[in-house]
């Protein structure tokens, strides 16, 4: 029966004041093939029975250890089947190495890692353990953005010249950073948010973005990363030039002191014959200019989508899809390749390797006096 | 701990192929405050037995009575609570108050019932049980559909003179009811859908958010039904000019074959110093125009907003949220009442009864030769 | 050579802080195809005086009188060839018979006359006269308007079912008639506006572009006409339902006291197979939304135009023309009509006349009881 | 009277079949503040005749030496003032030089030279003459460009930290430089183009907004130009770093390969309390955001806006206004300061002598492997 079916998964990370962690429940939650069975949701013992009893999870663990040990013990039929890392990013790594060791398939908050070393090891661990490892870049889980590679891959554009991807916040325009948000606190603290800081929070969507999209790998960089708010250990902008292989040209920028934006992941692409333009803050609207026919705006739900597209879409057209449906659509891949071994249609360890090698080429590059950088994963 | 706090409810319709109940276990599911645990799916017994096994509910009756008769018998702590009601619009009525006498809550579909009298016959029924009854008048789940109710009420456009209604969609611009679709053509069939064709489908929704938003309440119309579609039974088309209580003028628009058009629900209120606007396809955004000063965009998770919104929002500025989550602060609200008493912030008997006066009034002006016709709950 | 080739035309209205004159002054400099060589542009003489230097122009006249005497007496090769009439609506049809009579071609402010009996005179005094009679329905003149006009007529979305026509302002929702602005002032007083208000004002235009655009004839309308304003003397928002020749049913709306609001006129129409999309502050796209695929954005100067629509562009794709332009459309019609004896590309006495004889229709159907009033020309 | 002020301008260049020639025309036109008395439209002496016949000139001269050696000798109150120079971009420098010497004002077409040199010459040669030298920066002429400067001036936005500008076109997309498009023909040809292709038609008009808006200086630059259509000469996509003075960052992108683009340009500045977004396509709306509060929507005739502003402006609120009016907002300053003396409200040699040195800082950065060049002028 139903009940049966759903994967059932663990948490680590997440309590009380945590955003992420929410999202993740709620995107495992929506099509009702996952059931959260455990979780080790704080280091502080109080909050974590606090937020496990208002999560309605019964297995709380006061830590990963535990928790992997704890599991593993139980019976097959019971016993969690996949852990979601939703911790600060400098435990991505470590967590995913034990429980990918302790046999259990992993679905991991980005950035895999804290630098290109440790998430080689991440990657090695996952093929050792023939387990599942998924990484949550979100933005390719819109249906839309499906849409747009699959155009790609299929040649509506024919050969691709331009690759255009920006992602613009503002939140981090004042020192909210050292004025007590937690949020702000730790993304812009190096020993937890890693090498880089706007770089590794949105950069590194917009770097997956451009590539998964394209289907074309950067070659080269030369990129430039500042910090404007005085005081502050981590970049909070970055833009780059980039070289992708075949002679497509693109630029990226990333900035989280763009005041007043909220989100502003966008992403446009041309070749010989047109190009396409999407915008995640209106997720469900694909714009596609030709050179030689009017402009088409190719709509969630509407005429014209390929039927994977589709697959991804759970409203009729006209009934806007959001953030955590994109986000549902990784875990409902990430779920159905754990339960029947269907190929992974979700980021997985190499994306995740190419946007630490990006981290790093960005950070070589910014600091030294040499104009392109080549990108080594 | 948290899995006893979740509300135990059950579904009837929504098997295979259905639309509807669907959305509704997703907005139930999302937020993990409800637990779905019986279901009569579909009246065919081979399709309730797979609709509750891919559903994963273990408690499947052959029909309501069966359903109701077995939940009320099972221990208090195990048998559902609610009801959720997503049949075609003719068995609304006699659901709800089947469910309603044998002491269960209820959250149906809208419309409330084929007549105005029916819709009666179900408010006697929900006030005589002491039990919850709530509408999916959807739409006003939104949070940007709250902040603009409340920014009218709190008197930011100072007295309010035009209320424009519109909705507008095309999936009916083909006689589909007569060549096999199955959404279509129960809609179309006055012995099922009711009074009303597109006016019971979508103009109850436009009219209901008009009242909902503006805090104002049509006291005479003026409309005009059209059937576009040769071969087609109830009308496909309908507009109204309204005149409200307190001098307030509006138009109401709704259509099913505007060839094209998605799900074209827009709503804009001016008031003496300013204006508002929202569309359901871009829900995030509220645009207040002013008389004195440049517009703004008020956003989902931006400056600006009324708590009650942000209480609506489940991620930060920038993130889309779409109609399943608004659709979830429906249940959300529904849940709470249910379980803590909460007071109703979701459409009860109350609004279903003015939008089947509406329907009532419409039917009526529009097939006479008198220019206004008062609406009467 | 060139300047022998301007067509010669001369100004009554417009002077010192007149706003309407200057359009028309600039629509038929655009070109260089008009030479504006006399004028009566303000009853008061100095006004008169200082206005004709600063436009530039040596022969200023005290009253049209006396410009339509002297200029009759002066040489052929010199003499004004056509009158342009941008005084207040009271004095346009006198004025227009006048200059008719005097064998003069006229290119006339809306609305017509003040009423439909003395728009019928003008339509006389123009037939009898032979000459040329143009009326500034200017958003005719928009490229786009054009184009949507031509698929309408040549049938891209099958038999029209809908037209939506929408006209807001926002710019009287103040009593600021009472209070000395001169715009609003004439505008809202019967003597010198005309029967209707808003309906007059702007109401016209939202008719005209409808029946322009969709090839159609409202041959029933019913509406509501209100004054918002206490104090107003005429009408400031107007709305009605509308009954087409053929089947189509539409709405229109058209109202000064929407707060906050410019100056929104908007078109769509929708037929069995899609629909168009105007709006006159993005008056260089035109958005098609189809059933069976996705909407296309037609863009001035863009692929897919018809050759009639690029013949009133001015600038390639991207180069945004503008209400100046259109303007200018209308006049160079109205020129080359004039000097070769073009056929009129630009709105006419019979034009004219239909939106006389919707002032008088709305204005019949809202004082009475009656649903339905026909509008006879 | 009016006629006698009118400024007395002649042109060389813009014969039949050219663009920008026939533009310039149209904006002098505009207010009736120009009269176009004399011209050397083409080399072709009998397209010079039919082009001066068909713009109705009576002083047509085969030659600019002809012009204006013919031109010195008439009556002072008869002879050209000003030279409006619209030939291709090789012509630009030397017969600037040669109108400001024989004593007349120029108003020249960008680029100001082939290059940094030349433009030095024509500098010279305006400081020596005591005449205006005014140079078509169209863009900077659109009154919401205005606003967004006199924004940025008084401190609206704080520090300045980030400029980011695009300019984004499709039409060389195809070969059609060598397929027989003139326009396209010249733009790519080295000898009558200049050191730039896409970098110099187009990229000067970005780098010209960001610093003209922005009010800062760009220092330093890094940037990669591409030639993506095989055969072509120069190139046809630019994209560059750039650091400002006092520290603030940017990006620069320039491209005429962007299939089914039209004419994109695009400037965002953001500084610490918020930001501002303007795009040339819907140029009567100014997007500002803010850190603490909605968005506003600043629109052209509308409230908030800075009297300056306003005065570049010709209709209310909601009439667009397009490129055309912009450019003849540089002609009526360039005019008043010919006229009057006023101070020069439009770009001059100084602006132009910038944007001379960013081409050359481009196609230095981009031939080297250093990654920084300084930018002189």
């Amino acid at each position: 029966m139903g009940a049966i079916s759903k994967v059932r998964y663990g948490m680590v990370g997440g309590g009380e004041g945590a955003f992420i962690g929410e999202v993740h429940r709620m995107a495992a939650a929506l099509d009702g093939e996952f059931a959260l069975v455990c979780g080790a949701f704080s280091s502080d013992a109080e909050r974590n029975r606090r937020s496990a009893a208002a999560i309605g999870v019964d297995r709380a663990y006061p830590t990963l250890e535990a928790l992997l040990q704890s599991e593993a013990a139980l019976p097959a039929d019971e016993r969690m089947e996949a852990l979601a890392i939703v911790t600060p990013n400098h435990l991505h790594g470590p967590m995913a190495i034990a429980a990918l060791e302790a046999g259990f398939h992993v679905f991991c908050e980005k950035p895999m890692a804290l630098d290109l070393a440790e998430a080689k090891a991440v990657d090695a661990a996952a093929t050792r353990s023939g387990k599942r490892y998924g990484l949550a870049f979100t933005y390719s889980g819109y249906p839309l953005v499906e849409e747009a590679r699959l155009r790609v891959a299929r040649g509506d554009f024919g050969r691709i010249r331009l690759v255009q991807v920006e992602y613009s916040q503002g939140w981090l325009s004042r020192p909210i950073d050292s004025e007590g948000n937690k949020q702000a606190e730790w993304r812009t603290d190096p020993a937890r948010a890693g090498l880089g800081g706007c770089l590794g929070d949105i950069g590194t969507h917009a770097f997956h973005l451009a590539e998964h999209v394209s289907g074309l790998v950067v070659e080269s960089l030369c990129g430039d990363l500042a910090t404007h708010v005085p005081g502050r250990r981590l970049d909070d902008d970055a833009a780059a030039l980039l070289r992708f292989a075949g002679g497509a040209r693109g630029t990226l920028t990333a900035t989280q002191v763009a005041a007043g934006e909220e989100n502003g992941l966008r992403l446009r692409i041309h070749g010989e014959h047109g190009g396409l333009d999407w915008s995640q803050m209106e997720p469900n609207t694909l714009t596609l200019r030709w050179l030689d026919r009017p402009a088409e705006i190719v709509r969630a739900g509407g005429p014209g989508l390929d039927p994977a597209t589709t697959a991804k879409l759970r409203t009729p057209a006209g009934h806007p899809e959001g953030y955590i449906e994109a986000f549902a659509n990784l875990y409902r891949s990430f779920g159905r390749a754990v339960r029947d071994g269907a190929g992974p249609a979700f980021p997985t360890a190499a994306e995740g390797l190419r946007t630490m090698a990006f981290i790093e080429a960005m950070i070589e590059n910014s600091a030294g006096s040499a104009k392109w950088t080549t990108l080594r994963t």
